[in-house]
Formats: C-alpha cells, structure tokens, sequence
C-alpha cells in the first residue's frame, strides 16, 4: 500500500474519471429504470445489471435506492443553480428574479415528468428519507433554499425586517407548491405550471413588498408563527 | 309485471329497507377490503364474494369501484355537514365557524385516516375520477363548498364585494390543502393537522377582514383571477 498503489482522489486522476463515469453510468441506468418499471419494483441488482457492473460495484458507489435518488436530488439541484445564474446576474428587479428561478427550475425537471409523477408516491411520504422535509435531503434543501435567499439578496426589494430572514425558506415551500402542482400537471407542456408560476409571482411581489406596511405586520408575524410551529 | 309484482321505491317500504341494508353492506365491506388490500387490488368480485352477495348483485347498486368511492365521498360530506350544525347554529363569528367546519371535517375523516394514505395515490391524479377536483366528484365538491357558503352567511364577518362570491370556493379549495397536509400527517392522532387548523384561521379571518382596504384589493384581484386561471 504505497502512494504509488493506490490511486489518489485528485481531480482528473485516470482511475477517478473512470470512477465517475462507472457511477454517472449507474446513476443514469437508474433512472431509466425508475421511470420504465416504477421505483419500487427496481432492485439494485436489476440496476447492476443493466447497467453492466458487478453487484458489489454499483454498492460500492450507491449504498442503496434511496441514495440513488438523493444523488438525483442533488444533481437537479446543481443544474437548477446553473441555469438561473444568467438571470440572476442579469435582474435586479424581485419578481423578474423569482419568475426566472421558479420558471429554470421546472425548465431542469421537465425531462423527469413522467418518472416523477411515478415517484411522488414514495417521496410524499413525510417518513420517507426521500421526503424533500426529511434530515437526509437536508443538504439539496438548504441548497435551495440559498437559491431563493440569492434571489432576495440580489434584488432591490424592500421587505420587512422580521420577514426578511424567513422569506428564503417561505419561497421554497412555495416552491415546493409549484412542483407539487407540476407533478400532477397533465396539460400539454405542463403549461397550466407555467400559468401559475406567472400568476403567483406578481401576487408574491405584491405581498413581499405589502409586508412593511403596519396593518400587515401581524399576518406576518402569523405565517411565520404558523410556519414555525409545523416544522418543529 | 304489474304493480303487486315490482317493488315500490316508497321510503319504508321492506323492500327498499332491505336494499337499503344490502346497499350500506356492500359500502361497508368495500372501505373494509381497500383499507386492508388497497383500492387497486380490490375486485368488484371480491368485494361481492365477501359481502355474500351475488355479484350481479353489487353490481346493481354500484356500477364500478369508483362509484363505491363516490359514495363514500357523499356519505363523508353528509356527515360532515351535519355535524356541524351545532356550531354553525351557534356561532356568528367568521373564525370560530370556520375552524368549528374544518375541525369536524377532520373528526369526521379520522376513522379513514389509515384508508385515505393509501387511497390517495389514486385520488390524488387529477385524470382521475375519484379527485376532488373532477366532474364526477362535482355532488360532493358542491355540497362541500356550500358548506362554506353558510360559514361566510351565517357569520358577522365583512368582506370585499369582489371576495365575497368566490370566498366559498377559496375556503373549500384551502380545506382541500388542510385534508392534503392530514392524509401524509404521522403525529399521534393528526395532531399537528389541529395545530395547522388553529394557526390557519386566525390567519384567514384576518385576511378576510383587510380584503375590504383598498391598498389589498389588486391583491385579491390577484388571487381571483390566478384560481379563475388554473380552473378553466
């Protein structure tokens, strides 16, 4: 076991390349699967299979199902914080920031409709680990709700201060909404996803900036309550 | 065939008691086998076989599976109407009828709790005719919203001419979102569905209440012309 044995981790090693295509090969052969068979009649041995690795091979890389889907999480996470930094770079203005962001991340899992309506079954569950809610998608959720705290820090929005801190995490629940609605969308296109999404963030503008006027205060201070209450 | 021979349809009339008894027979068994089998893996033969009665039978008092479904939706509003008259009968205050309708919707659902969990997967396609939102399910829809109808009626509050019409629809489809968080709610006895309810009315009757400040109505405007835009 010398350095010159065992490869090293460094990127654009040979053996770490050719690690990171077995494992893109056994992420996408997943998912296909998922799609045409349903998650839960997909073994990870069938996934192997197809895949054309060893058994021990594709555990090696995905210690189960479930972490197939987080690294799924994840990589859909990673695109949608791609596709919206142009916008985010480009807009100033709250709900040209928001409408591009909501509007990006449904542009990223529109290719996933049909495996996703299959698999909200099992992710809709609130003890499912594979709940957006749950400890183990933590890591995607705060990285989306940092998308959405990125959309608010970088516009010119006036919010209320006891809002302000909390807004990040109330956009992505309406997130969560959006993609909810999307998954149960049957309109060509998911169009109707598309109306809501550009009928809701003018109404969220609107809220956003209403949310420093005195008589409103207490409705806030009531969603945050609200809001506080059910996450415990 | 004269009239000696055909049963009448007189209420009290033995036979149609006893069609009657049959019929409750044939629900009672059905909800039983969904609840232990699932909906999917319940046959109409099945549910007839362990009714003992005929399958012709079953067939004549429910068409399909699904009108046994609608059934259980009519049945389910019945008894939510009814209980609550008392509040109703007694309360003029917008929040205490509200929350006195959506917490005997819950008590009314709570025996079907472990049913609704697995049955929702089915309900929840908006293709489908079991969703709430179809033309099949529009008896039930109907009576459910004319249940928030005399919420609002019956109650002191005062509310923007424009809200008002369509306030019965918005406070049926934010029901709708109650029973959603309370089919996935895992807490001891859906305790947190009480805690959503209890933090949600406050909010909407205040809500209701600043509709009629002008600096709010584009926001209602807003909200009307979103859910006009999804129903089309």
């Amino acid at each position: 076991m010398t350095d010159q044995t065992v490869p090293t981790t460094a990127a654009g090693d040979p053996a770490t390349a050719r690690g990171e295509q077995t494992r893109q090969l056994i992420l996408e052969t997943a998912l296909r699967m998922f799609r045409e068979r349903g998650y839960a009649r997909t073994t990870m041995r069938a996934i192997a299979q197809e895949a054309g690795v060893a058994v021990g091979n594709a555990y090696y890389y995905f210690g189960s199902k479930e972490h197939l889907i987080q690294e799924f999480y994840a990589r859909t996470q990673e695109e949608h914080r791609v596709a919206t930094q142009p916008v985010l770079a480009r807009e100033s203005d709250f709900a040209a920031r928001l409408a591009g962001v909501l509007h990006a991340g449904i542009d990223v899992l529109t290719p996933s409709h049909e495996f996703a309506a299959t698999f909200f079954k099992t992710a809709a569950e609130p003890t499912s680990p594979l709940s957006p809610f749950s400890a183990e998608s933590s890591a995607p959720r705060q990285a989306s709700i940092d998308l959405f705290a990125e959309v608010l820090a970088g516009s010119t929005a006036k919010v209320d201060a006891e809002l302000r801190p909390q807004l990040p995490e109330l956009l992505w629940l309406s997130y969560m909404g959006v993609v909810l609605f999307w998954v149960y969308d049957r309109s060509p296109d998911q169009a109707r996803t598309r109306q809501l999404i550009d009928g809701a963030v003018p109404l969220v503008d609107r809220l956003v900036a209403l949310s420093r006027l005195r008589v409103l205060r207490p409705v806030t201070r009531q969603v945050l309550d609200l809001v506080r209450t059910l996450r415990h």
